[in-house]
């Protein structure tokens, strides 16, 4: 079995350990700038070790290779962990013992230790978790930060990825947002603002490109000062014109283009105090406390409050990515009405198929969640590419996608249907129209300017909670503008992030139930928050839904809405047939004119 | 006008300041203990600048002299204050200046800065933050902290009172409490547990007395160690055969009594760590950051937590005074109806005669509020003892008061009812409506055990934001046992507090609004989180409330309740009715009959 390519990897690992003296490598799930989809380069846990989890890191010791993961993973990890040697520690249960932990217990006492790890792939609070914890279990700790520890082993490593750069015009020019950087510099007396969150330099440049799974970005660093702006990008020598053209606009706007790997020498060189906001443990050592600010980076914030170009993207990207779902679910009803097979993985095909009739359509925001049945209960369940399950005329089909968008429009989307394929049983119908309730109550919501978003989480989770059900994800996330489909700082979930919701955010709104072994339901629109108004009480929000498609009235049990949630989802739907209708050939408008009739 | 004492004393401080080459002199609302109602000998802010409000701080220099407290205490501030000479800083506003920030640009750059302050009467944070934010402005600043500091200028200053301590069985006894703290120190590797909350030490101790105002407490300090209690106590000699005899059974437990200012020199003498939650500046330095552990007390959390006994004693005391609210508000309305005069002082006093029927009341727990119409829009109205205004048969009186019994059973109780007087106004009638629709909602939750309270403060807003009205002060807080009425650490408002409600918690429900001017409406009874179930979900809470007093249906805009909300309310006034009824008069019972008949 191929496995064992994995167990002989490994073992490579503990040769380089022994004739080293390292008493453990740690292998983290991310890459030097912390992005939620690592380039190929950086799937170091799935070259060791074969899982492909989002959410995973490893710690190999002589005697021991563990991987740490949460809940959505375990499944999949005990399948593909299988044969490898490799041992599931599983995570955000009550009895987890996280990496820091496990290690503190796993050698003996007053053992001086040396703990190898890459530290460009590293969290900086991780690492020095991990080594407070040695201290405090009386050893001696030493880290060894090795920038790309796994080279030596890896043939054929992919190299840094470097695609065409292009930029885009979100109504605010570079010049401006390296102002507004600047502004908060002379505010915070601080000399650098040095950015490694891609989604941020994307931001803050007006630049995208392909870099990334799933992601516009360009794998990067950006320095900034006063009278300075070095972006560290280059990877090879440039040779697409569009390319071209997007540096020579960047150099005239006095961005400095350089070498990826010079950022390691800038940062030694560089003379005066940086903020980084969260920064990866080999760029904070070569800082150090002395010269690495405390400060949070404000360009997370700045980039969640989109401008009215940019809510203007939003709305024709959902309107377009709107078109494309109705298209997909009357094509899914008649399939299936035709005894035609479908299978899960034939579905989310015909889905990117469809989203790509759109012009402006670049690709999908996060790989298709496409799942009928017991599959749905997974609520990060990966559709298989061969022998998917058959959909089938009866229960629920859960499909949780999203696009990018550009071009004549810009944007991101993400939304999750849960459809009746037929008829459903009662449990599956209760937690449906429970799930929708708890949507609409959120939907809904008005609220003090600024409340945090776990202020607001209870709203979507209370019609469950009084039925005595809930579900172990977050409640919504932010959107990026064509760029990252999950971004912070703000978020609506069980974690107590201060982070205020203020007029122009966007978060999702995706409460769901999973039903183990048998079904999940799930339904997500996107909100955009806007200012309702102004009275004696202070300043009031609301939501408006960006997301425009139909949800199905079918499977939702008479009686459990309240009247003001039956209003909500009759104009909802309404509006969706409305604004969709005169797009759609006319076979699909009239099937979806009788799918949003009232109810 | 008297107001000139008060000038007079700021002015004799400032002589005292002159000849000692001090700066400022920082006096808190404060005692050694953090007491909400401090001992007659700690009203200092009182003392020195005439203002009652239970939240003040004052700062006085060379050529200021300023008080601090918060919106609720603006009106009451400067109406105290003038004369004085003393200037009211604005706090919980936009634009606050608090004391450590103000000082900062209190003085010359480059000056080395004394602050004189009482620090057994000062918070530690707030002492270390005076200092941080003068270094920060670039000044060396000394603290001078003098227990007392006033004493040289209050002639006939109030002693530490000393009044006859009784013993309560809670039905676990204080050498299981006292195991619980010596586990815990175990656990935790500290050598000794200083209290210095009194109600802590009243729940470790089993002890009550009557040292301060509204709350059963003994003001004393209590040094846990492995082998030894040492409770600093003794004020002077005691003659008292009660006092006595608990001090005997005391003793034999193992508790030492000791004089109260010995806790100095017993903390300068004890060797090893010491854990103290928060405690007094003074003391912190005494301890020094060398044996000072900053681990939070534990008792504060386990004292929240109610056991049988305590809970059973809990629903008693809330039965004898439902039966008092029942039989006041019988009164109110006969007296009013019989066109006799009767003020809001009035009515607090009948209120207190009432509950005083009961052989186990021991007083109030706190200051009753008898507030109509404008009175009430204020949250923190102090009703005044003469002149106070009259009731009226129109618009809306609100009552907030609570009692605290012991004898044949004990507890602590809360609540206020908003009393329609007669014809109400439109607003009025909204507000009262969508007020007891957020407590109803809060009241009706189901969530998950160990929720912390600031996700549930939402439901209990909703209503009120949908019409985008809002309430500035939390919406509920835990309450005591016999205690104080005011208890951590849980507690549900807009504050991320992350600690989780759990079975045997009580918490106030008490939503409200308040129309300056005009009139205010507050709705809040004490519930009880107890345990729904337990299921695939995880464990489940719910709340069960505590009050017995109806609530009035006469002034509810008929359809602003849901059918939910509605039946919660009736089954609510249902039971009150049949719990209290065959303990009143006819005529009462007759009469509540028809106040709770179903609506």
């Amino acid at each position: 079995m191929e496995k064992r390519i994995y167990a002989d990897r490994i073992e490579e690992l503990r040769s380089m350990m022994r004739s080293r003296g390292w008493d453990a490598v740690i292998i983290t799930g991310s890459d030097p700038h912390g992005s939620e989809y690592p380039a190929e380069r950086w799937k170091q846990v799935q070259w060791l070790t074969s899982f492909t989890g989002e959410a995973g890191d490893v710690v190999i010791t002589l005697d021991h290779a563990g991987l740490w993961t949460d809940t959505r993973y375990f499944i999949q990890a005990l399948r593909q962990l299988e044969g490898t040697g490799v041992e599931l520690h599983k995570m955000r249960v009550p009895e987890q013992v996280p990496i820091p932990q496990w290690l503190a217990s796993a050698f003996e006492e007053n053992k001086e230790v040396y703990f190898a790890l890459d530290g460009l792939c590293t969290d900086n609070a991780f690492a020095a978790e991990v080594k407070a914890r040695q201290i405090a279990a009386g050893r001696a700790c030493h880290m060894v930060s090795i920038p790309n520890l796994l080279d030596p082993l890896w043939e054929d490593r992919p190299q840094v990825p470097q695609t065409p750069v292009f930029e885009v015009d979100p109504g605010e020019s570079r010049i401006e947002r390296l102002g507004r950087v600047r502004d908060w510099l002379s505010e915070n007396r601080v000399d650098y603002l040095l950015l490694s969150a891609l989604d941020d330099i994307a931001w803050t440049l007006c630049v995208r490109a392909s870099d990334i799974e799933y992601n516009p970005l360009v794998i990067s660093f950006l320095l900034v000062g006063q009278d300075s702006a070095d972006w560290f990008v280059l990877k090879e020598p440039v040779e697409d014109p569009q390319t071209e053209e997007t540096f020579r606009a960047l150099r005239e706007d006095g961005v400095q283009l350089r070498y990826y790997e010079e950022i390691e020498i800038a940062l030694s060189d560089a003379c005066g105090s940086v903020a980084a906001g969260e920064l990866n443990y080999h760029l904070s050592s070569l800082l150090g406390p002395g010269r690495l600010c405390p400060l949070p980076s404000p360009v997370q914030k700045w980039k969640a409050v989109k401008n009215a170009v940019e809510i203007s993207g939003m709305r024709r990207s959902h309107f377009a990515d709107g078109l494309a779902m109705e298209k997909f679910l009357y094509w899914l009803e008649k399939s299936l009405d035709g005894d035609r097979a479908v299978s899960e993985w034939d579905a989310a095909v015909k889905l990117g198929q469809l989203r790509a009739e759109c012009p402006e359509y670049q690709g999908d925001s996060f790989e298709t969640i496409s799942a009928y049945g017991p599959g749905a209960a997974l609520p990060h369940y990966i559709t298989p590419n061969h022998e998917a399950p058959l959909l089938e005329q009866r229960g629920l089909y859960l499909c949780d996608s999203g696009g990018q968008y550009w071009g004549a429009f810009g944007g991101t989307t993400d939304l999750t249907r849960t459809v009746p394929l037929g008829p459903c049983t009662p449990l599956e119908m209760e937690d449906y129209t429970l799930v929708l309730k708890g949507h609409i109550q959120l939907a809904m919501a008005v609220f003090p300017c600024g409340t945090p978003g776990c202020r607001l989480d209870a709203l979507a989770r209370e019609p469950l909670w009084k039925a005595q059900r809930n579900f172990g994800h977050g409640t919504g996330h932010g959107v990026g503008w064509f760029l990252g489909v999950h971004e912070g700082p703000q978020d609506i979930r069980q974690n107590l992030n201060p982070e205020g919701l203020v007029p122009g955010m966007i978060v999702s709104d995706e409460p769901g139930i999973y039903r183990e072994g048998l079904f999940g339901v799930r339904h997500e629109n996107l909100l955009l928050c806007v200012e309702a108004s102004e009275n004696e009480f202070g300043s009031w929000c609301r939501f408006e839904p960006l997301t425009l498609c139909h949800f199905d009235t079918s499977a939702i049990v008479p009686g459990l809405l309240t009247p003001e949630e039956h209003d909500w989802l009759n104009s909802y739907n309404a509006r969706v047939f409305s604004l969709l209708a005169p797009q759609l050939p006319k076979a699909i408008s009239d099937w979806l004119r009788a799918k949003t009739s009232a109810i």
